[in-house]
């Protein structure tokens, strides 16, 4: 930790994480209160200029990470700075650090599911305040000007200018592109920081900023009624969140998973019915039964096979993202089930604040397993060998 | 021509070619009437014998047909004896032929598009007498008892027995498989045969049976508002239908081709604007400005940029089959435009019956040309490198 670094405020993170991690994030209103005037006071000192953070990085497109340490923009008028506490890993992280979805600008910090505090602001954020609980997810920045970003779906801006998390062009990083949260901070436009409520511990909030999300836009776009039967395949790190949402919004659900191993996991999910398919004839007795599935598999898989359990005119959502985005699917296997194929991304920033209210308020929370930076190449393979029980969660405090 | 064939009634042909030919169809129900006790008579010598049946088949995967003379199952109580007319082409049959759906049974008869006048009925057949015009489309036979089959959807048949029109397992075909109407007569259980209304042509009546139903069950099925404006992407035998029956039903229609040679003629189809998409850039000004459009295009193309044109949350239906059936797309392209994507296969019987009669009332008629058995070769090569213009209608006299 350089002099900067400790100049900024970092010194109170043994005192943050302390009572973070006891759960007791109600009693942090007040302390960090008694700490605004000292952070406001550091506020100046920072102002202006570039923000030095350390985490790890991938160097090429080996998929291993290393420790890095680099420059964020300077905190502007618009912006926050964060101080994270923790982020979780995506399997997007992975596919983008290789390479799976093109040639990469290196080194790339990766990380779209940071939730920390708020360490300083720009002299126009409004939104929050110094010592706020803050997530960050998929995206940081769009025009904010077109009928898009103005009603919520910046992640769609019509002038093509939202900046993603990390691998994005960025004019004013230091290094060109945008940096992600495997990292302990975060320089970003105030609008693209949600506020993280104090009844839920920011370890498992962090997963909810991209795979809580994710699934969370897709399910309740597809407007299902209590009762209606659910289909949810792939049950990883998004999987089992959308599992458990689906649960809690009423519906019947219906868990495809390649893993025996998770059942019993899967279960305790509250789901009606948890199918091993070992096989894609496995899918074959649930043909044209469910109202609704949705897909988090990050690779290629049988898509008409799986969408042919939903019913006749009925929607299947995919939001696992193979390599190189591309998914090859049977026509004649989708005409047979007359089912429509949809692809989903994230969700908009509101709709971000949203997902994190509700599980806040009803107690949806991801199974999580706290690792520290020196394990996130052993916790990388872990996910791409199913291995993950269902999101690892990076322990900022130890880049 | 035999003489199984001329005591089948088959010495009439060049009576009956002729009025039809002359697009009198009109002058035919007086005439077939008097000829009816003969054929009646006629039925007698044939019924529990095989039918004798020539045609072209394809013999091997090259893709080439030569002629060939094979036999079809007797005419059962439930079946209708067809004297071929006309028989259409269809990329289908070329896919199918060359193997690019899977191993095939050679020879085999290609031809789904198939139109003439029965020469023969079961003793149980009611729908048809002796004389009528009758068209078989893309199937002949399924269980006729699950929910489907008894409400019109033969080709979803729920306990997998659509029999579609050739080179499926037939166990009363004494080829084995069923043989398609590249040929001078068919043998069909009287539901999978339609009536074909005396003020439309043969020859026009034909491309209705795949092309016209193919494209109207998902138009229908879209159910656009006047003045929606609808895409029809790769204007060839099916295509060309799509515009013209998007156009009768109200819609403001926009076509994508890829052949600039095809301008003048879809603009005088009524459409609103053709596109020649020589560059999939010539897409992005129609981003989300369509409610509907659908893709016959038969080969991989680029899915999710054609998708992009529809509004979000319309659908695109994908008509075409390619080889293997395998379509890929770009699932964070899909995502993007949050368009649905479905494939939709042909119709079933009492729709198929609906788009004729519909094009017949409403004079929407496909443009085809007429040609003898003996081009069908160097057809198939035009209609690979687009170049039909835009439906080859086979003469069935020259088998």
């Amino acid at each position: 930790m350089d002099n900067q670094q400790k100049a900024n405020g970092f010194s109170r993170r043994d005192f943050l994480k302390n009572t973070v991690t006891a759960g007791a994030g109600t009693l942090l209103v007040n302390p960090m209160n008694l700490f605004s005037q000292d952070v406001n006071t550091n506020n100046q000192h920072i102002m202006g200029k570039n923000i030095k953070s350390k985490g790890y990085a991938a160097k090429d497109n080996s998929g291993k990470l290393s420790p890095w340490e680099f420059e964020r923009r300077p905190v502007g008028e618009h912006d926050v700075l964060i101080d994270i506490k923790f982020a979780s890993i995506c399997h997007s992280d992975i596919h983008q650090m290789k390479g799976d979805w093109g040639p990469q600008q290196y080194p790339q910090v990766p990380g779209h599911e940071i939730v920390g505090i708020v360490a300083a602001v720009g002299s126009k954020v409004t939104k929050f305040k110094v010592g706020d609980r803050a997530g960050v997810g998929c995206m940081v920045d769009s025009c904010m000007e077109c009928d898009s970003c103005k009603h919520g779906e910046e992640h769609y801006c019509e002038n093509g200018k939202t900046v993603f998390t990390y691998g994005y062009p960025m004019k004013d990083s230091p290094t060109g592109i945008s940096q992600g949260g495997y990292s302990n901070n975060i320089v970003v436009r105030d609008h693209f920081a949600v506020h993280i409520p104090e009844h839920i511990s920011f370890e498992q909030a962090a997963p909810l900023l991209c795979a809580g999300i994710t699934t969370y836009s897709p399910l309740m776009n597809a407007n299902f009624k209590i009762g209606d039967k659910v289909g949810v395949a792939g049950i990883g790190g998004l999987g089992h969140l959308a599992v458990k949402l689906a649960v809690s919004k009423g519906a019947e659900v219906y868990a495809f998973t390649t893993s025996p191993s998770k059942v019993n996991d899967i279960k305790s999910f509250g789901v009606k019915e948890v199918i091993v398919v070992d096989n894609p004839s496995k899918l074959a007795p649930f043909k044209g039964q469910l109202d609704y599935m949705i897909s988090t598999i990050p690779v290629q898989f049988d898509v008409a096979s799986y969408a042919s359990v939903v019913k006749p005119n009925g929607f299947f959502t995919q939001v696992g993202m193979p390599v190189g985005f591309q998914l090859t699917l049977s026509n004649i296997g989708l005409a047979g089930s007359r089912v429509n194929f949809n692809a989903s991304l994230i969700g908009g920033i509101p709709e971000t604040q949203e997902v994190i209210h509700y599980c806040a308020d009803n107690g949806i929370y991801p199974v999580i397993e706290v690792i520290k930076a020196n394990q996130i190449n052993d916790a990388w393979d872990k996910v791409l060998n199913n291995e993950a029980r269902y999101r690892y969660v990076i322990d900022a405090s130890t880049f």
